[in-house]
């Protein structure tokens, strides 16, 4: 049934060859399957050390070492859902507004032809835009893997719209709910000591990593599920919430974060919510010389698929 | 007439973003256009140190700083001929042999179907199978720009095709003709006194670096042209002509080479040959941290491209 | 005299030690100087790899490795001229429009103090807002070693302020006499064939890296010297116009440019002329793992810096 | 006893001095030592990233920095056991199946000659003819460190010899035992469900990454020493076994694996255990920066080379 | 209070703007301040790969990643004491003796003024003369966090001053107690059994790896803080200690060492012992690609700093 | 007859396998060959960026690249001269004076061997010693070619020893004739206007890279020949007077410095004069990523042995 959306069979053709697609899957237009794959290039939100433009063509680059059945599961993503790559939204690097009413645009597109979408950044202000496009009937869930909290209120004389502040406009904006938004893994000093004060006031649950630590994978995504409940939730992986040790590619790295055996455990654990859109973000080629950042990034977006898999099993095609 | 085939448009769509396809053109069939860009991922020819196979992907990414139109003459090769990814030959990592004869058939393919083949390799063994398919009905000429004379006869236990034998090869199976065989910018040791003595004997004329230092582009390559003169003829640009400052990402460097200026100024005095296919062999991504070796390859390719729309202009579709 | 504003002495403090300033020259107010060294942090007009953001610092890093003396001239440019490092230029990464008139008036202060500004970049949008800042009085001359011409109108939807675009703007804001610029080492293949037009419709020279070959520095630089004549000029290099193997860390490389052989003649022979500051820009350290681009850049600064000395010798404090 | 075969004395010789032999070992021929540490360059078996054959080189340098004594045991191997560098196996890059004989001779003659030979690969398909060199009188039992299970089929129409194919073969030739046969740390999506059915058909136990994390080290080498019991054994470390970020250079990198700690740890495990060889493979120095990837490589293999001493110490030359 | 001693804010100036000095800090004496963050670029006790001269630059360069407030305890060292970066020890690269003297006499009067000294090294000799500059009144308590015991007698023909041997002089001249010095980490191959009698045999603690990992961060701590007690205690942090994955830029990396997390949590720990000083060693940024090392390294400095605030803010201006 | 003394054979064994000696031959003592290659890690002398002690390994790495007869004449150095490596000089990383004596004691044992020695370094205080090793019956001529004059008096509190100042020494301590003594290349700032004072006044001849670009390799080199006439000479050549494009990875880069074609066309220049033994230095490989250095100086090393198996040939064993 899915077999024209299936990945390049690494037994015939050299995983080597082919033009780079994610997971070395044809490209085709979200009307066409359950799952849309896409590229975000844009790294207008980033405050320091930018690269995040680069990321999607690293990770469609790495993400030709993936590969189809999930060993735990037993399970291919591509005999569950049609999955292709949808190509890369176009955003334009000297208007940071217009950007962001164009990724809107493009998600709200996908939204309409019925594909949950899969999205590469980019850093992570694009999630703000994002959510716009998909949350235009009321605020979502959001389970946010992550180093930093990303409520801040301005940057820089006033700028609202940086990779620092996407997730206050959510809230702000009715995108999200902030009883059903929970941030697991913060960590590393803040600028001043009411950095997360907003994100408390408003009932943001926040996991910093030395509680995770504490508690353990299972006990902390138990919560996680409880608290997003069965209704849509979003879910959001910043790679900077893995060690920079296995994701030292990232404008902000901080030590300390997850391993990456955590977080695969930790996606696995989102089996069966509601989701109805992913994306991993952060990923800065220009500081990544080994490439692994990369690859831990398609293989979380890999984890990512299976999950969304099941949401197209249990529920078909949107 | 040939606007389907344009690349992308970098003050519309970023050059980070989109698919990286040779020059950011579109993906077809050879039989739909008059150039066909090929990648050809291929390393089994190598004695030392391998890598090219994954030559093809990084010349598509760093063709993506390629424009349109050429700063000299003023032309874009896409005005004057209709231009194409098209896709990478599909070998079989475990057997060179039937390598050599999938890649042959490859391009007897593209012979028929009308469209010239610019090649991104690769080792320089490819450029075997290539006149295989290419020069299927006589001899032709040959233009190498290289710093190694790949007409040894035999390595380790007697391997007659490898990356150091295809030219002896192409000259014993009739492909190619010794006395319109020209050969530029050789140097560096020898494991023996005669490794020249076979090319020499069979009337290859060989320009050393020294030689071409002495005299000159503008003087070497009228005797370049004189030697081809105006029949069918095949260009092989190795990459480790050029001097490892500015191409180190391959297998064999040699330092003293070719500046890049000079290559350019070469292949621009290509024109109005009558040239029925180029390729770029011996980028190895593996040895180029940089990536400044893919970086040259691509404009090379570029150069050589411009040179094939020459073609195509006066000749019209093959 | 000058002995407050002297390098720190390589034979009593080691090059690793100390803070990274300039030159190793101690920080200071433009007020206090002849000449200003200032880092512009800044790659808001960057289209397609960024990175010059960081330019100053690694600039900074590698300026350790200068020395005191010019071995031509025997000549220092701390015996002629107060120098220091005057810091860095604070834009907002989050607003073109508004770091353009931060760093507008940053240079118009700088003019008032009577310093000549020597600007390490940032990408080469910053050269208007230079020229804003120091030409207000009327147009001034202008030499440009680069690879591109930078007189493009507008870029994505309308960009009229981009790094592409600078010196389109500088000459109908009238802050340059296109009479008197002058664009050296131009090469690459363009866009679009009337992207020159503008530029020599308004009475630009421009100088292919074809004819700089053919004609030489000596002669290259008399006719450069008698376009701006003795009235006041402005000096910009872009690293990019230096071939990619000695400055690779660039956002934009070209092949087949300038040695640094050639580009330190170049600018040996601007000695004498009127100038009025000059900058040094496009170098991306995000691209540059060796150090080699930010090594060639501070080189070019120092050179650069001596030509400067020779203007404040002549004139005095402004 | 053993002191002609002692490392060089690093408070003598500085590390960074001498030739870059298998710790700092003398040279010598199998005959002379009880065991024998061997290179074997050589990726003809890879299906994807190559760069093994370059691996023995960057496990001896890096190798410079071990030391003599085991700091848990307080024992040194070369008090225990006559110890060399005993060169490279020397294959044919252009014939993979004559190579698969000349290292099949090359471990009868050692052990003929009487030593235990532990292996610096390579990739994986090395085991194989090692094993037929070893093990020509009978099945013997086999531990596996991996990401991978290697007992795939074929590979590229039809090829049976590739580094995901070894322990296929090598069961059905009767070399090894699979019921004395155990996998450990195998992960990482796979590209059919059944690609597994084949190694537990016939009595393999594989133990993946995520029943190991359940279990932990203690509980799971007691239950692989079990498996393999008291008669001659094989060990046998694929580097991709351990988190990339621990070793990110080879060619089919899987995160979230061992940490070396863990690595460390089981390898100890194996003291007492019937061990008859034991390779470390699958080392990539084209895609290791740091180097990080051969220290660790090298520090695994001197563990394996103190377990391999408690084996002479016991048994005495074979 | 402390206003004038506060980092650069940056949400104003980008982190990528400014000289770098540690944590964006003024620059100032010792006698300005509470805590004096000195940089000591020295590796002439160095045995085999030198670079930690270039220590301090790269750990200036990532401490502009630094922010103001840990996470964990909501205090910002800022508040609690006056903090500058106080510029490097000058030292002389052809003269160790000498330079072990300037050393001492700079932290001598470092001590004079008043500050609690925060270094950043340099190679692990450095520890040697800050405690004879800040301990000439009695043994102090050391807390070494360290892959190696650094108490070697000599090295090479008899030198008695080397990286491997500061804590042995530092007890043979009465500089540090060794009944309250403990040792944490230790780990890797030795080059003699005898290697750790001396350490032993004086009273030092030595706790392993093997002994951390199995007793854990909290159990560990508590005995290392009743050893040194409640007097006067200088604390070293070796980066070596760390994992080499996540600090692989060092001189003699061992695999297996504490992660981030854990040497976070034990620094954390320190908290409220009698702290005279502390130094964070072994950096050594030509084997740091990535410059993950210098970013590790830059935050173990922050928790140090935050650990010898509270100190500042107990005691007082000293 | 020198059948022995042959590289390894490329076309049998590979040239990634096998020890890493100079140029794949064997090892053996300085008396039993006529050119005794050697290595001498070190880097005492180096006044910033240290890592030569490095060099002799990469240069050894890289030259398994090289082949056995040079190209432009068709002669074998192996056919005219035993060759071998005869390993590394043992120094004392903590004795600077005590490393010159082991030195100069180990090149006298090379000159009562009657080997001529070809040094790769280290840094350029090796010529001294090795000076004091061949040259004790009286000053011998010497060609130099490097970016900087070496003939400083003292750095850092009166150290005369440093690789700024050992022809100062040499022409001191009688060891060399500055009347014979030519430095070509020389460029880059200098610390003080007087700092070729010394040299010019004893009658060095210093050939700067504008005077060299001006006259060309032929013109200057017949000045150089008649410089050093026929008596005893020998040639050192820093790595560093090549441009850092060609060879990054050295301590003191100077932009503008000899191509390697140029280089090469020196070396082959000294052919026929009396050269007593030859040094390659300044190559430091923790600043070379790409390894482009030390195969530049690798290929250096070639040339010059192909000088030197002239002499021998001319000579016979001395």
């Amino acid at each position: 049934m899915t077999g024209k959306f299936e990945p390049l069979d690494s037994g015939t053709i050299p995983r080597f060859a082919g033009l780079p697609t994610f997971m070395r899957l044809p490209v085709a237009e979200p009307a066409e399957v359950d799952i849309a794959i896409i590229g975000l290039p844009f790294d207008l939100g980033t405050t320091n050390r930018a690269g995040t433009r680069h990321g999607p063509r690293e990770l469609r680059n790495q993400s030709s070492l993936m590969r189809r059945v999930h060993h735990v599961t037993g399970l291919s993503p591509y005999d569950r859902a049609r999955v292709a790559d949808c190509g890369d939204v176009i955003i334009d690097p000297f208007d940071l507004m217009r950007s962001l009413d164009l990724i809107t645009a493009h998600y709200a597109g996908v939204r309409t032809a019925g594909a949950l979408p899969l999205t590469a950044g980019g850093d992570h202000l694009i999630s703000l835009p994002i959510l716009r496009g998909l949350a235009s009937d009321g605020p979502v869930g959001l389970i946010q893997f992550d180093a930093h909290s990303d409520t801040y209120d301005t940057f820089f004389n006033g700028s609202r719209y940086t990779h620092g502040t996407p997730f206050r406009r959510a809230i702000e904006e009715g995108l999200v709910d902030p009883k059903r938004f929970v941030q697991v893994g913060l960590r590393g000093a803040i600028s001043d000591a009411g950095n997360y004060d907003y994100a408390r006031d408003v009932g943001v649950r926040i996991i910093f990593i030395e509680e995770f630590i504490e508690r353990g994978v299972a006990d902390v995504m138990a919560e996680v599920r409880a608290i997003v409940g069965d209704q849509k939730t979003y879910v959001t992986f910043d790679i900077d919430g893995i060690d920079p040790s296995q994701a030292p590619g990232t404008g902000t790295p901080e030590i300390g974060g997850f391993s990456t055996r955590e977080a695969q455990a930790m996606v696995r654990l989102l089996d069966g919510l509601n989701i109805i859109g992913a994306d991993l973000v952060e990923v800065a080629p220009p500081f990544d010389p080994s490439g692994l950042t990369a690859l831990t990034g398609a293989t979380i977006m890999f984890e990512l698929l299976c999950v969304l898999a099941g949401v197209v099993e249990t529920k078909g095609k949107l």
